[in-house]
């Protein structure tokens, strides 16, 4: 059975209730999250597949997910390279930004060059909370991720597809389906479209709170923050 | 070859330049320190082993690496029991112990008697930070950790335990020895009196900041936020 998904509207409420009540600080959840997103890299692919990883960052909570992602993929021997061209003032933004520089890891204006000499991509441009239209400059990004064949693992949603209804009908996402999706907390609506390899992250979801939203919290394996689960058509 | 230590001093002024320069929250630092240590805990006594762990936390941050990693063990399947007699007003430490409140996580005021069904134990009390003399209500406590057969873990330092000079001739502290200890980014000067198995946890030092503070960045395995490391005697 496919687990049960979460709105837009529900994971907003969700992120604050986790922040307000739940104590939790958003340096806590945005570090155990690109944790879940790194590990879910070291599975899809393993460091002797190829050590070259694109992170693409859009200007929100999924691009600080992938900034935190890059920084442990460092410390377990990948090579990322950072792709962030809208970069937020944020405070925390700048922090792990600066966390990723002290390691020598390198940000790129230039998506189309990096993208030549990357194994693998992780897509942490748009999240939940996107709706309405892809601004620049990420159609062609989002274009290049729809038509590359290096593998593709999308953080929370696949860049441009709408939380509710999947895939759209037009514009540069139009036909964009990632090798690999990584759904935070709980998956988003749009998993139903989706065809791939499913992960769920964020091992911190405790059973009160699971209830209250009528998640599942999926059986993870040891000190694995990450798990994979079965897509909708329960193909795993 | 035993890796480099780390003075107390030195260690104070580590985690000023990660916090400054390095630009890391101490929510993050601390998330991953307490993740480091839960998986020392995970490698020490399998679930199948004894699901109990009492976790003693002391009033600073090695009391707050306490509560994280209780945390991170009760979502791999563990019952932790906290002993956090003497609580901070810290909003941060407020904010980890509501953590665990949310998950019913059970807080006791009476150590003999949960000593007494306990499997293993975390000793949080006191870590790089501490000089001096033992206070009240911990010398009875350090006793207990000396005097008990269930198998105990030290973050960063066995409890009472100088910094610099080892385990203490004379106190509560005098012939306590761990059976394991877990040093948080590099080992403490202690570790030259340490008989026990020895853990490094802090994935997160960078080639330049170790390079700084003449440091080894040991080998990680695959995912693993810590790793064993051969105690002074070379017996790994």
């Amino acid at each position: 059975m496919a687990l049960r998904t979460l709105s837009a509207k529900s994971a907003a409420a969700l992120d604050q209730e986790l922040m307000s009540t739940g104590a939790f600080s958003i340096d806590q959840l945005m570090e155990l999250a690109g944790l879940s997103v790194s590990q879910a890299v070291f599975k899809l692919q393993p460091l002797s597949k190829g050590k070259r990883i694109l992170v693409a960052c859009g200007p929100g909570n999924n691009g600080g997910d992938g900034l935190v992602a890059a920084r442990h993929l460092f410390h377990y021997g990948y090579q990322p390279t950072i792709y962030y061209p809208k970069q937020s003032k944020n405070d925390l933004y700048q922090r792990l930004k600066k966390q990723l520089q002290d390691l020598k890891v390198p940000f790129t204006d230039d998506f189309p060059s990096a993208l030549k000499s990357a194994d693998h991509i992780v897509d942490a441009i748009f999240g939940f909370s996107f709706s309405g239209e892809v601004r620049e400059p990420f159609p062609s990004v989002i274009e290049a991720l729809r038509d590359t064949k290096i593998p593709v693992l999308a953080v929370d949603a696949p860049s441009s597809w709408n939380i509710e209804d999947g895939p759209p009908s037009e514009g540069p996402g139009k036909g964009f389906m990632p090798e690999a999706l990584i759904s935070l907390t709980a998956p988003k609506p749009l998993v139903k479209w989706f065809k791939g390899r499913h992960f769920l992250g964020g091992r911190f979801l405790g059973p009160e709170v699971a209830e209250k939203y009528g998640l599942d919290v999926p059986k993870y394996e040891g000190l694995d923050q990450v798990v994979e689960v079965p897509v909708e058509g329960g193909k795993l």
